[in-house]
């Protein structure tokens, strides 16, 4: 919301197409050995030998999935390589390219491209992914983000999500409803913005729930975690539209029931302080908030005792017959049916 | 310009974002054994053995790269798949797999996504490729269309743009010009519409070069007559900018000069007809034009016998040492310099 009205401003049809893509990738370094050629012909040209891929596409579009009166660009850019990076993840592999297609509006200068581009490039250089190619062009509106992830894996460390067994333990990592709350601080504070342009905000108290919002991480630490604990998950999802969406395609493809336990949920401190302040229920934010970007899996009990001294992964129930049912064990031990409410895109 | 006012609308909320993609993308067949996981997971999996991969992606924005009021969503969603393939085409690939992302405003019912997919759909078929994945999401304006896709081949097949030598033949597939002067039709019509909606256009003299803006096709059967003849390219382009920016790139590339012979440009005659009816050099067209997606391609000058008698291939002049420039010889054979007029996307 603080804007430097004296920034230097560069026009993007001073450049051209072809000028403005190698502008913004000239800094680019190619680090993987499967990337034979990255930026620069009609298309990327990769080798990955015996090994599987993964691909996986995401799109983030102004106005609907963030909103730039308070996502700084830079970390706009982190964001939409991350959160592709995520389903990568969630399938057990390893990322090592992606390409980055942008499509923005004259109203955008140079800079603010560059902006975008440099939270792209630190975001490759930290998950170690190789940008490989992309596409630029104008859009009559706002700015639009296309991302296409690639990852690499053995065949047999593939993970789906069709893989739970009843009396498999159902595990999250991390914590939820932080992302979500985040976003309700960051909306608040706009609202105030436009009231008094020169109130100065004090969010010393949402430090971690504006960092899940505005920079979230995948949880590549995990994939190698379970690798080192010698533990493979029998399925997985990424986190992205809310803990029981995800859980709910989780029993749907693996044709299974679930008791998912409320008291289970793992909640940061700020999410249940900021859920007070705000007065709602802090598992339903956990449950339907969405852009969490962790990883929800199911093991085998067998595995419990060399991931229950873990702090990074949580057991918040297990897996049952299909005939019994997707529940949410509440507080009060009653069982409820579990429902989806997460981001709906095409709601008016 | 022909609307049925009485269509069916189904709106987008009504279905949500996940029933959205699952009944977009029912009827998409998997042929390819390499495609060993489609839509459906966090990620597709994919597996080449041996082979290496060509990647490539392509943004199509309405208002910047089509006109809704004349491009029927069949054919768009034809056409954006067609784009793509062309690239990989170009590195001399077979085509295997693509994802397709679409953001998309409430304004669009069900039943006009439903005519962009069996566009798509026609598309994946006719030109063997695995839809594999995908986003679908709303956008606050018009529609965007996000491709990528992905191409197999063997190590040794790989054609760059780097590869021209000296005295190598300069050859184009088909002819060119023929999609802009397309449009210039189809723009001309519209404009006729606005003043009088009861005109019935006679478009009968145009139906070839309308087909080229609406329809085009990658040339897949080139890179299988390629092999057919023993030929391999020393380097290799296609021509979505215009021949002269293509050649330059090529050239610029390779690090080397060329002749590029105005009389030997192959135009067919509708474009011919068309350039003088408004009135316009039917060289700067095919130079300029753009979207002709041919492929535009070197060869050594000992594969000529090959490919002289083939009338889908045209020698249109020969590289030369860099120190001797980049020329257009013209009819009146003066020599001129070679400049990129393409589209410009950022132009104001």
């Amino acid at each position: 919301m603080i804007q430097d009205k004296n920034q230097q401003r560069t026009s993007l049809s001073e450049l051209g197409e072809f000028k403005l893509i190698e502008h913004l990738t000239k800094n680019f370094k190619i680090k993987h050995k499967s990337t034979v050629k990255g930026i620069g012909d009609d298309a990327a040209v990769l080798e990955f030998e015996s090994k599987r891929i993964v691909m996986t596409t995401d799109l983030l579009v102004e106005g609907v999935h963030f909103d730039l009166s308070y996502v700084p660009l830079k970390h706009l850019g982190y964001k939409s390589v991350v959160v592709n990076l995520s389903d990568v993840y969630a399938m057990n592999a390893e990322a090592t390219q992606i390409t980055v297609s942008i499509a923005v509006s004259n109203r955008f200068p140079l800079e603010a491209l560059e902006e975008l581009y440099s939270g792209i490039q630190t975001a490759a250089k930290i998950y170690n992914v190789d940008v490989v190619g992309g596409d630029t062009t104008s859009s009559n509106s706002g700015l639009l983000i296309s991302i296409t992830a690639i990852g690499t894996l053995n065949k047999d460390e593939v993970i789906y999500r069709d893989g739970a067994k009843p009396n498999d333990l159902l595990v999250v990592s991390g914590d939820l409803g932080g992302a979500y709350m985040g976003l309700q601080i960051l909306e608040r504070e706009k609202e105030v913005y436009k009231v008094n342009p020169n109130n100065q905000p004090d969010l010393d108290n949402y430090t971690y729930i504006i960092e899940r919002q505005l920079k979230p991480e995948a949880r590549k630490d995990i994939i190698k975690l379970l690798k080192d604990l010698e533990v493979k998950p029998t399925s997985m999802i990424d986190i992205s539209d809310g803990l029981s969406s995800e859980i709910l395609h989780l029993c749907t493809q693996s044709n299974v029931g679930c008791d998912l336990y409320e008291n289970k949920i793992p909640l940061d401190p700020q999410v249940i302080s900021t859920c007070e302040e705000f007065n709602i229920d802090s598992t339903t934010i956990a449950l339907n908030g969405g852009e969490d970007y962790e990883l929800l899996m199911t093991i085998s009990q067998e595995d419990f005792p060399k991931i229950k001294a873990n702090p990074n992964l949580t057991v918040i129930g297990f897996i049952t017959e299909k005939s019994a049912g997707k529940h949410l064990v509440t507080r009060a031990e009653t069982k409820i049916a579990l429902q989806a409410q997460g981001w709906k895109n095409f709601n008016e």
